[in-house]
């Protein structure tokens, strides 16, 4: 038996404060339904921006609770389905995003959904790769925008984030408080005008605390390969974070000898831009599991 | 009839004032072997950078004259075949790369090459795909390390610089004096550690004037995709100018509308890092040639 929860259950900012809409035991399956990062206001390309209620913005569904979780926990969530149901909207906004100096008009267009691909302007057809750009746990004290991305999670838009892949989250507060929302039905890296194909979506996955002492967080796992996750001010901030907490997995949980670790960093790892457009600006480091697999060493599971 | 050029027939900054050792016409094939970034001095792991002559590293075969080019022509760069002979070496240095703090030993490793994979420390096997870490033309004047990339190309480390891929530059000088080496064998997109497998290896190429008034260059083009690549003192600056330069190149030469433009960059179109390691950081904007050709635009032939 699922648990569910609908898109009407909302926050828009992570916060110990924020009282959990649903509790579910760990490992138990939960679905929940998203709306788009506007919570469904722009449903027509006449529907602009000047109308939009912005305080709706960004909503995530929850927070769950998940119950045995404590302070200091990592948490494990594992994404079993991410489904986009469509339609999706994308927009323009002068002065938003890496290109914002020179956008100068809004817009708003409708992306309808095939099985498999959305259509732009009836013109391009793309093929779905849906994902999750808010995902993450409450903060030990504070409120973080769902805007915003950080060590919490938050607001990351990385394209990993999809059907397959586990999220590991340090939790801060007990239960967890956990949520997800931002559903892209596609996105390339980087999100550079501040949008991916925003759409409604369908979501089943369980979390579970899981043991493994220092796994820098943000973290994700595939079939292929592991990612550490970084967000800064500044993008060169963030890839150094990344690629030394990488290093810092690579030697003290995988064992590898520091060289080792350092040079297939550069021969097999592949640094990548998540999104250059958030308050915070996130980047991941890709190492790939067969590698970890010739070291001796498997992510737990 | 190809023209050919051996590796010993090297440079070791891009400059008007460096004598060019072959001319070719354009569309005429050129051989040329590349030595490794180290000038092949590395040859055993007890070879160390202590006794290494750094005057002689980051070699580029050249310069070529391509016969009936002048400045502010667009050069098309055809690379026909890139193809690594190994063995490749990857050493760390204390101090260099993007963990170059936390790198204490110098060490030094021998990688051999199968048919299709070159193999890591006798345990990790990884397929060759290799690439051209620097290939540029001279600029209008002064003088450019190898080591460093720009706007005359030089030292990029960008993955794609492979068999198949065609580069366009802007020439600065009379005959351009072209030149390329630093071949990968393998590398990870950053290049973290500031190597990938080097190795001395083999290109067949063609080089000749284009017309496709203002193209951001460097630019890049395979089957697949057009990139502009960007180099800055900071990656967050280096972005900046790659969407930018793209966004340019979308509107002014494809002819699609700002918006559409914008969107589909953030839709399906990929900003990717190159390289963080070197004097200068670079990336790239990566954007697919199919939605090119649902807005009519094919890149000249």
């Amino acid at each position: 038996m699922a648990s569910e929860l609908t898109r009407d259950k909302a926050f828009f900012a992570f916060s110990p404060d924020v009282e959990p809409v649903l509790r579910v035991a760990q490992g138990e399956e939960i679905k929940l339904t998203t709306h788009d990062c506007f919570s469904g206001q722009l449903e027509t390309s006449d529907d602009t921006l000047d109308t939009l209620d912005w305080s709706i913005t960004n909503p995530a569904t929850g927070p769950v609770y998940i119950e045995g979780t404590k302070p200091g926990d990592l948490l494990r969530v594992d994404l079993h389905e991410v489904k986009a149901t469509g339609p999706s909207v994308m927009v323009t906004i002068p002065g938003a995003g890496a290109m914002g100096d020179v956008i100068t008009e809004q817009e708003t267009t409708i992306l309808e959904h095939t099985d498999d691909s959305v259509i732009f302007k009836g013109r391009v057809r793309v093929r779905q790769r849906p994902m999750l750009g808010v995902i993450g746990v409450a903060p030990a004290a504070g409120e973080i925008p769902n805007s915003t991305p950080g060590g919490h999670g938050g607001n990351m838009d990385c394209t990993l984030v999809t059907t397959g892949a586990s999220l590991y989250f340090t939790v801060g507060v007990e239960g967890a408080l956990f949520g997800t929302g931002d559903m892209h039905a596609a996105m390339g890296d980087g999100e550079v005008v501040i949008c991916g194909a925003e759409t409604p979506g369908e979501v089943r996955m369980t979390a579970q605390v899981v043991d493994i002492e220092g796994l820098p967080t943000p973290f994700l796992e595939n079939d292929e390969l592991v990612a550490i996750i970084a967000s800064a001010e500044t993008v060169d901030e963030a890839y150094q974070t990344a690629v030394h907490e990488t290093l810092r997995f690579l030697t003290d949980i995988v064992g590898m000898p520091k060289n080792d670790a350092a040079m297939l960093m550069s021969l097999v790892g592949s640094l990548k831009f998540c999104q250059v457009v958030d308050p915070l600006l996130t980047v991941r480091f890709e190492f790939p599991k067969s590698v970890l697999a010739e070291y001796g060493f498997e992510m737990p599971r």
